[in-house]
């Protein structure tokens, strides 16, 4: 058994929870070939969702949760996502032959909608939604209603509503432990705080049964933009606070209410971790590096890691000791616009036969 | 040691090749869901080389590639190519801190090009190069030289060019044997035929050191707008052909030229391996097959695998219990106007609060 299904006995699921697998999981845990050495730190590392078979960790979300849709033997997915969980969703729907309905914000970016579509997922933009907080909740109310009424859940990637997909998502950490148990330090990005959550969990849980493997400290990054966790975890507060209007232009990131955010904040703290805050120039500049230094083509949300490693180590909070994992969520081809903005400046150029020999010399 | 790296000792490397790993490798092999036991057949398999870090099986190649011009101390990668050969180099290059200088066919499609772009690399598209035979072998043979005074070697994906790089792709084969050994079919698209080449000699290498290891048979799938190998190797010919004018669209496996194609086609044969040609209209279908039926977001040319085993099976020159793996080699990401076809006709739908009950029932 590959991927996360070789875990499914640490997670504590239904035992009649049928394996379907598109491969996700077993991504790559690489080292810092540049960005790190550096600045003299030999002791940075990535771990790549970008390999997950849609683009990103939502995949091992959408393992778990398809098989439970299949296990309860409803007959359809119904979500709501303007991003990966959908796409990841829309795939596994489609391999498990089950029409896959997803509600989209008001304005969601067409790009990050095209995987969806290709994946023959139905999709419904309905005016209001995630513009308007009282018509979101009403919207929101109405889904999990008809959900209930189609003898299934709505999707959503969070612990509060689907916990057995956020179970997949654990499968980071026991990757990590296997891969790195040496690894003191998690950087991992928060949007609603459910992944930041499911590393933890799943880091304690295999403390529970490896008690001699010492929990990593996992820090919550999020753009300063979308403020629910980080901030106050740094100052010693006890809950996340929702934001009125999520300001960063990281997509996926945009979560303006609170979802796991109190709990994904009290967990982060029982391992140390800490909150960082980190803003949308410093994120794509990480974008960059990452693809400039690295060669990992990451979506911004999926450099958001780096830059609170980078400010953690700026700030004199980590040790060039301390060996750190960034998390790079999702892909590069998620996000086309992002893209445009890193090659602006790195134009194709022309030339004929007598041109060209200058240019292909040794600078 | 996870990936390619692994299988070190079995290619037959320089000693001292540096270990420079993206994560490429170790990907997927899933059973097909819905398109093999739709007509009765339990037996069909996909590798999913879209998992690798940059999307493509050419990150295989750039592995070993980049670690050759390491090890000889070369100070920059160049190469030609208008795909992923170019954004899988781009990407090695940025982690290993070589400058990149790619040169590109005139016309090459833009999308096709921002990857390498994201990663810093330089783009050259050179007049005539790839349009006119005539000036197409003259940019090439001055590329050549030019490697040559910068102590390096042009960066071509296939044997006759670049042996050490087509070894890292014949991981592919040593990932199938130890996940899969009883598979006795694999189908391989083919451009240029490397790909194939290095599947057979990755098996065949295999079979030396694990004798009671039966070699599969591979067979050699061509879009028919590009047939070099395929139309010779099941009609008994013992070489490949140029074609005057590659006329597929498939992007990727548009190689007018033989370079690796009668080393193929002989190697196939070795195998008792086939040779299927496939229209443009049969692959854009089968990467609509793969989204909607498999969750497997796919490039085109990733899609020609399957039409290929389609055709076998068709014809009953393959029977239901051979099991046979289709190797997908590039992300639908890729090629985004092959994307915007396959959306065309699943627009998402605009509603109201009102208006959404009817939508999200279960049909």
């Amino acid at each position: 058994m590959k991927g996360i299904w070789k875990y499914k006995d640490l997670m504590e699921l239904p035992t009649d929870l049928p394996l379907f697998s598109l491969g996700e999981g077993g991504t790559p845990l690489i080292q810092s070939k540049n960005i790190g050495p550096e600045i003299g730190i030999n002791n940075l590392y990535f771990k790549l969702e970008t390999a997950n078979p849609s683009g990103s960790y939502k995949d091992r979300f959408a393992a778990f949760a398809i098989a439970e849709i299949l296990n309860k033997k409803s007959k359809i997915c119904l979500a709501t996502s303007s991003g990966n969980t959908g796409a990841a969703l829309a795939a596994y729907s489609a391999a498990a032959g089950l029409p896959c309905k997803i509600a989209i914000v008001e304005g969601a970016p067409e790009g990050k909608l095209k995987q969806m579509r290709a994946f023959g997922a139905k999709l419904f933009m309905i005016k209001g939604f995630g513009i308007s907080s009282e018509i979101s909740e009403r919207v929101f109310d109405k889904l999990a209603k008809l959900a209930i009424q189609n003898h299934t859940r709505i999707q959503v990637s969070a612990f509060k509503y689907c916990p057995i997909g956020m179970k997949g998502v654990q499968s980071i950490s026991f990757e990590i432990a296997e891969d790195m148990p040496e690894a003191t330090n998690i950087f991992v990005p928060a949007g609603g705080g459910g992944l930041a959550l499911a590393v933890v969990r799943g880091f304690q849980r295999w403390n529970q049964r490896q008690p001699g493997f010492k929990v990593p400290r996992i820090h919550c990054v999020q753009p300063e933009g979308n403020n629910t966790i980080a901030g106050n975890l740094r100052n010693g507060l006890d809950h996340a606070q929702p934001v009125t209007d999520a300001a960063t232009k990281i997509s996926g990131l945009q979560v303006a209410n609170v979802i796991d955010g109190t709990d994904t904040l009290k967990a982060c703290r029982d391992t140390k971790g800490n909150g960082y805050l980190v803003t949308d120039e410093e994120v794509f500049e990480c974008q960059r590096l990452l693809a400039e230094k690295e060669g990992i083509f990451a979506e911004p949300a999926g450099a958001v890691s780096l830059a609170g490693w980078l400010k953690a180590v700026r700030s004199g909070e980590l040790k060039p000791e301390d060996k750190a994992i960034c998390i790079v969520t999702g892909n590069g081809f998620k996000d086309p616009p992002s893209i445009e903005n890193l090659i602006e400046m790195n134009p194709v150029q022309y030339l004929d036969e007598k041109s060209m020999d200058a240019y292909f010399k040794v600078e």
